[in-house]
């Protein structure tokens, strides 16, 4: 080649990168479009944008698809299947959603790092167990003791279930997650949506956040050591960025030991390094947890009871389930564990005794059981249910294949519900009824409605009621959960960050509602936790 | 900013980017350098250089260590260490060296992919089992065959130890690596640095290759399902890049599960991409093969005995030993493993029994067992001894907590050799004898000789001795392989590809040579393996 042409060749090649340049973002306006994508859009569709519950989101695809700015402006403002409809809720503003287009039509920026020296960094021990106390001091009932998420407000609020007082609001990590408790009750464990894990101890004259570290950067689920010697010894957190999970010391929060998820779809596919976690339960069979690997396709049952020895030996026993695994919960006898992979419309059932892959439930469209909801059946025994998020259904699934072999493992009902958009179901035992919400309902009428279910007898029509005042919110009724006795239900009324709303009471066996908790702090609330029956697994 | 400045910019970044480019090497040297640094470099300083057993050769690295061009050119061409010198002994040619001086100051390309799909796509079995014979054909002692690897010539030769005669000779992937054995010692498994694994049916007429896949692009370790019940039921390939390691049926190669290794350094550090399956035995005391993952520093016991279950579990037991691990192998009971962890002279010890992490010797510098050798000496008991590549020392270890307590896990007795620079040692249930080569130590003298130390009597001096004729080929003396009986054993002179060398065989009393196996075929013979021995793990 002539040098004159070399030339021209690059004079040709820094025109285009020119070009190019100029179409681009600017540092600031990528840094914005990542911080909104981590908030908004990564939870659905992974931080490496190759879908997840949500579409692939990768630039040449979309491009691919003949999808334009414009097209994608209209998708993120009005909504699209399981998408909420970001502009027109307000959620983003109209500048915003054009940077979203530009954003995703640019390169997918390398997501951060966050390695074990960051989370060892982030380590806080507020009250050093030595200074804790060794027996309740406060003279509340506090197993009673409800744990509220402020979505929006990154606080959790701590509420009296027996007089329905505020009794403490605590800073926690951006969006809150969950909570979950220690065997005994007397933590709750928090995970914010920024990896940020808390424990709270229930014990000190009020509730005290004790110490918290930093686990990653993006995570969903949060457990601690259940089984019989080991309570309250470890705690772990599942990790969606970077796609690990920790192991924690239960008591101080001391980072122990980092494992990667990444891994191949179900062993036998692609390489993937957004492998995430998506939920943990912790095992009453055996010192375990089992971990559900989303994108991977994998149930992970992580044994525990070894992590003292030499080497700290962390047994992991991988299984292929099913794809995009998300939420689950045990059936009644907490042997089985049943876990929705919501992309293949199915229902993954895991032998927490045995150790084994028992099952796999064909339901409807976007199961979305949180932990479900379980009772005994006079006809079908002990079952499960799921509601779902694209489907009008909630599916019941028999569990008891010693019982009633004949319906284990089976849907033996389809009730059919009011609308799809239904996030959470959830009884007890001491109550009658199988309540539902409807969330993320397509119409805020059904979004402001519960319904309930006779356990005794689902082709019974079920009792629907609108809550008053939820809709002038502009709220959302959200996930239920009972107090521990089992005689009342709570349910949030979810509205903006700027609008107080507040959190129904109802009994559980007249569904009347009983009172309302309500307050210039009652902004965003979402999950609730009930200490006895988290501890519990009670649901 | 004014447009004039903006292109002046432009203009600016495209003037240094067409000197880089100037600079740079085109695709083709690309190509060449990736080949020759996977061939040569990056088994020591890893795919993506950041180091292991040699050092990190990242360019920053490199520049920031003020290493010139020229400076990694003299050291190519001389050795430095523990590295060959590439240039002096032939094996680099000058425009090589210098290609790769540049190469290596030159960012790290990504390596390629190799997927499940891949590995599926290659995997071939050219006999089905049912047209294998099922009960041996040949009228040969196959048992005490031994498989002789050709390293340079892509060839595996399989050589009568009864008779010395050349059985056949098998084309394989590049310098196979090993090779492992089925329990019943009819297969031959042989894995290729380039991740092809093959196996050969010794039932046959005449050794047959039956079954091949390429499991990954770079491997070194293969090995079977040894224990009662499993025999031949599984095989398992732990790869270098990408680092993984895949299960395949045992019979047919059938690629059945693909896991990565990828992970944390020791469960506590940065993540690394290359955390490399160095060595894998199969244990005799459960379903469970011994992985070792070099650069993470970490053990793993895989337990196989579930892969037949729905969801195919595998379950992996995840043990923090040391970094770097290499090889290794059983003490005499076979219930204690040991393996190098060569970057900080330790051995460490798993027992398989309880699947305990129970000791890390101190060693010397860069210790290399292989699989080291075992025996029941008068007063220690049961021992295990390594040699080292970087010290003239043979380091013996007590191997057995019950009945020798006060010797267990400690170096009983350091041997001091000849030199360093030693590759193997071997000894055999029937032979007084403790053999050792010296196959990379610095003078071509010490490269020809061998050395053999009474097992009952360590202080006394070694026989010593110059094979002779190795030095006329340039040879060096490398790996020592007892036959059936324990009453002969093989060394190999490991000779230039274009010169055929020979396989001398000694008495294993006498220490005097029975005879030699030569042949125009002899190029380039390595390890060599007996088949009762390697299935047996007699060593």
């Amino acid at each position: 080649m002539k040098w004159s042409k070399f030339w021209l060749i690059v004079l040709a090649a820094s025109l285009t990168g020119a070009l190019a340049f100029a179409q681009a973002l600017s540092p600031e306006q990528v840094e914005q479009g990542k911080q909104i994508y981590f908030q908004r859009c990564a939870g659905c569709h992974g931080v490496l944008r190759k879908g997840a519950t949500g579409k692939n989101l990768e630039p040449d695809k979309l491009k691919k698809e003949g999808l334009s700015a414009e097209a994608i402006k209209a998708i993120i403002t009005n909504g699209m299947g399981g998408m909420p409809a970001w502009g027109k809720l307000g959620i983003l503003k109209p500048d915003e959603i054009d940077l979203m287009a530009k954003f995703l039509l640019s390169p997918v920026p390398e997501p951060p790092k966050w390695t074990f020296a960051d989370v060892k960094k982030s380590w806080k021990v507020h009250i050093p167990v030595s200074q804790r106390p060794t027996k309740p001091e406060t003279s509340r009932n506090w197993r009673n003791f409800f744990g509220i998420v402020l979505r929006d407000m990154g606080q959790v609020a701590i509420v009296d279930g027996d007089t329905k007082e505020l009794v403490k609001i605590l800073p926690t990590g951006y969006a809150t997650h969950i909570l979950r408790s220690s065997a005994d009750g007397r933590y709750f464990y928090a995970i914010g949506r920024d990896g940020r894990a808390e424990a709270i101890d229930l014990w000190s004259k009020e509730p005290t956040l004790v110490a918290e570290a930093k686990v990653c950067l993006d995570a969903r689920s949060i457990d601690t050591s259940k089984f019989k010697g080991y309570e309250g010894k470890y705690a772990v957190v599942g990790c969606y960025w970077p796609s690990n999970f920790v192991v924690l010391d239960g008591q101080t929060l001391e980072p122990l030991k980092m494992v990667s998820t990444q891994g191949y779809v179900q062993s036998k596919g692609e390489f993937l390094r957004e492998d995430r976690v998506a939920s943990i339960v912790s095992s009453h069979f055996s010192p375990e947890w089992i971990l559900n690997i989303k994108e991977g396709g994998q149930t992970w049952l992580v044994n525990y009871s070894q992590m003292n020895l030499k080497g700290q030996p962390l047994t992991v026993k991988m299984i292929d389930t099913d794809r995009f695994l998300h939420d689950g919960g045990w059936a009644l006898d907490k042997r089985y564990f049943l876990v929705a992979a919501n992309a293949v419309k199915k229902i993954a059932v895991i032998d927490a005794k045995t150790g084994e892959f028992v099952a796999s439930v064909p339901v409807g469209n976007k199961p979305h059981p949180g932990r479900g909801a379980t009772w005994n059946h006079p006809k079908y025994g002990p079952v499960w249910a799921t509601g779902h998020i694209k489907d009008n259904k909630i599916a019941v699934i028999g569990t008891d294949p010693q019982g009633h072999p004949q319906y284990a493992w089976k849907v033996v009902k389809m009730i059919e519900t009011i609308s799809p958009g239904n996030l959470f179901i959830k009884t007890h035992p001491n109550s009658p009824w199988l309540i539902a919400d409807f969330t993320v309902a397509p119409t805020p009428k059904a979004n402001a409605t519960l319904c309930a279910w006779r356990k005794d007898d689902l082709d019974k029509p079920p009792v629907c009621w609108e809550v008053p005042g939820a809709r002038k919110l502009k709220a959302r009724m959200v996930h239920i959960e009972f107090n521990k006795g089992g005689s009342e239900f709570w349910v949030s009324a979810w509205a903006n960050k700027d609008t107080p709303s507040f959190i129904a009471v109802y009994d559980a066996i007249t569904l009347q509602e009983k009172t309302r908790i309500t307050g210039d702090w009652v902004r965003t609330p979402t999950g609730k936790f009930n200490v006895y029956n988290t501890a519990n697994d009670i649901y």
